[in-house]
């Protein structure tokens, strides 16, 4: 495989569909909304992605070989507008990676129709809350309006200074294409958690406003207990990925955003 | 040299043939096991892979230029299935280089019509045994039932939670093309020794088993023996390649989100 | 995104361009220096380029994403030559992508019909200098006569050994493809300021000597203040990307110029 | 640039061509070699190559910008064989790049015809030597015998592991494609020396002596030392570029052939 890659099983005819990402990082906040989001609404499965561009090694799950993936399901609405949501077990490592990725992903969601986008991380606060703000970061002025009536907080500049990986790349690149969206970041503590579902639930909430979506959260807490073992494997398979394949990284402490 | 490429000076024609992959890795285990295979079987050299990813240097043997390659050899059966075995002086220090190695491999085999894989490699466990198990996984539960019923350990979630290179890939990739096959792999102590016999016989007798082929493995350790300076020096080119061209890894835990 | 790119919002009809290159580096004397260039001259914006070989992140500026980029302005003169103006948020921080966005850089210029091109850069010597000089580098020997006669140190051999980056890469490249050129360095100290005006006042100084242009350098200082936050927020943003991305420096110091 | 390129400026007709290739390594022994045949022999020049897997910035050689380059000359013979001379400033610092760099050379080679190459480097052993020996590495058992007549120590696997970069790879990805060759290597201390003159003479004789060609050698050091201060230039620049854009080598010595 020389070139990212997205294998479909069906090509679905949707409506406006817009798009939900959800791709680990920091406190794994999209990877567990989404994924909730895909059990909830029963969404169906319809392509991966995989690329040369993420760790050269399957993990062990169950017992058989996984193949490092990006998975894109659909829902179908009857009055709304269908939703394509994307999950992934991780992202690339590489920085030329993350450009042809987010690249791929553009690429694909055009042929399928797909106006906007939106992405959803972690933003790491240093600071336990019980109640996690969740912000919005725009590409365009009219959308901060519209998130700021849905009380979400889009006066992020003194707070964030970049948005690392996909997440931000695909917003900021879909623009050019004439894309519209959104991050939406919930406020994390940074600690050394892998799931936090508290800041999940905070962005979900949020989009459920956003989108006027019917989700129950009840089941939050107990999908990310299950979900538990596969993520914390695929997170011990980042860091020795990381200490592995990546160049050095320098001692002082990075602020980062994914 | 841009791409990885195979030259071949056949193109043999063969029956539902499966490929055994034999590359370096912990102990040398697949190496030797595959190289002894070829030598028993007196199997025939049909192709090489060169690969831009592979180390940008050449090895003296034997006062002659040897530059780095994986080599293809075959096997007719009069009575069951052709094979195809793979064995190699190197793998790639690149990551992305697994990914297109892997890939240049699979459409190889499959443009030889060759719908099967297992490849062979070690899993340190740390510790010295006189009979040192053989673990399968596999891609499918299917294939989990025949390699427990010859006595293979399948179940290796709590022991293995990746398998690095292309022996984890093939099988992962080839999935996706609609092949089937698995990793075996020999126990081995992980101390540094860099060819373990007895893990290599232990994989050989399994594979023996799950074939239905005969081969008499007396001869093993002295053929190990043998191969001795070639894959020392192989190995030695390997250690200092890595010191060279690879990027340094970390001691310290890296903290990653993305 | 698999390649570097420039998106063209208009293909104007330039006479006999030249081409003016203010990219970040050193005191970011080109950078300011072209970008007060674009404002006075109320250049106009018809080109960006966005490269896979930038950093893997967006920057959050005004509680909006932007995306690294690079950005084409021209300026139509009556009696003279047009102006391409090209300045950037960033340079790569890949060896070989220096190539690739240089070699898009030059397509592009030929494209527009454009035969020369000025880079703008700073020549760190260490000291504080009321009246910094403007340093001219050459391709070509007829050049350096030029240049000289307007004041502008051509003898450089001994003080400058390297141009790294676009600045001399567009240069060295662009005679090869038969365009004429040369890298205008003004001095500065090299203490860890993140914009130089007066080195840039020099540069402007000397480029108005050489172009016959006139641009009023009054407010020069007032841009630069105007600026101060963005690019800033860029220089705090390319640290951060070095010590995420790129392999580790050596501890000596490295003469740097760009 | 996204390849490497050769750029000619003239296509010449060649007789059975063998290319002699002098590129930089231990001691320059290949580079101020095969540089002095070029200026006794008044070979030609008649094509550059120029690689996006070099340094990304241009050395200043008097007061000029000099863009990184290999360089290919010509001589004609009446009675004899024709010759391509190939020096460069610089190998390549990219593992990957030594594979590419290499395959253009090889497809450019045999664009003109030329079946037969000799790459020329040092071999460092670590003591000063009046006469120093000259080593050849073969790939085919043939040459060995032929070279041996002329001298030439051909029984080399005990003291030479690897040769690294093109030198070895130039021979040995040769081969695969129908071409004879072997690397001529000079015995050189390896003490930080830039370029070892002695050796260099060492290695023309025997080149010499198996090409049958008459060239003096009495010039040799004056002309070392006229290149001393652009090979010197080199030097550093690569000591720089290595430090600035490759990833950290570990502090234990590696044996360095080139």
């Amino acid at each position: 495989m020389i070139e990212t890659q997205i294998i479909s099983t069906e090509k679905p005819k949707l409506t406006k569909p817009i798009c939900i990402v959800g791709l680990p990082g920091i406190g794994n906040i999209g990877r567990i909304a989404v994924d909730y989001m895909v059990h909830e609404m029963k969404a169906k499965k319809f392509a991966e992605l995989y690329s040369p561009f993420f760790f050269p090694f399957v993990i062990v799950h169950e017992d058989k070989i996984h193949t490092l993936r990006n998975e894109f399901f659909y829902t179908k609405s009857k009055d709304g507008r269908d939703m394509i949501l994307l999950i992934g077990d991780c992202q690339t490592y590489d920085p030329k990676g993350h450009y042809e990725v987010s690249g791929k992903i553009l690429d694909f969601l055009e042929s399928l129709g797909c106006k906007d986008i939106i992405t959803i991380g972690g933003f790491s606060t240093g600071a336990l809350k019980d109640k996690p703000k969740v912000f919005g970061v725009v590409v365009d002025d009219k959308d901060a309006k519209a998130l700021k009536d849905k009380g979400i907080e889009t006066k992020v500049s003194g707070q964030i200074g970049t948005i690392v990986g996909a997440s931000g790349l695909l917003v900021g690149l879909g623009k050019l294409r004439g894309m519209g969206g959104f991050c939406l970041l919930g406020e994390t503590s940074g600690f050394p958690i892998f799931t936090d579902p508290n800041a999940a639930e905070g962005v979900l909430e949020a989009l459920k406003n956003v989108l006027g979506i019917d989700i129950k959260l009840d089941k939050l807490k107990e999908k990310v207990e299950e979900m538990h073992d596969f993520i914390k494997k695929l997170q011990d398979v980042q860091t020795q990925g990381m200490q592995e394949f990546k160049p050095k990284k320098n001692d002082e402490e990075l602020k980062y955003i994914g």
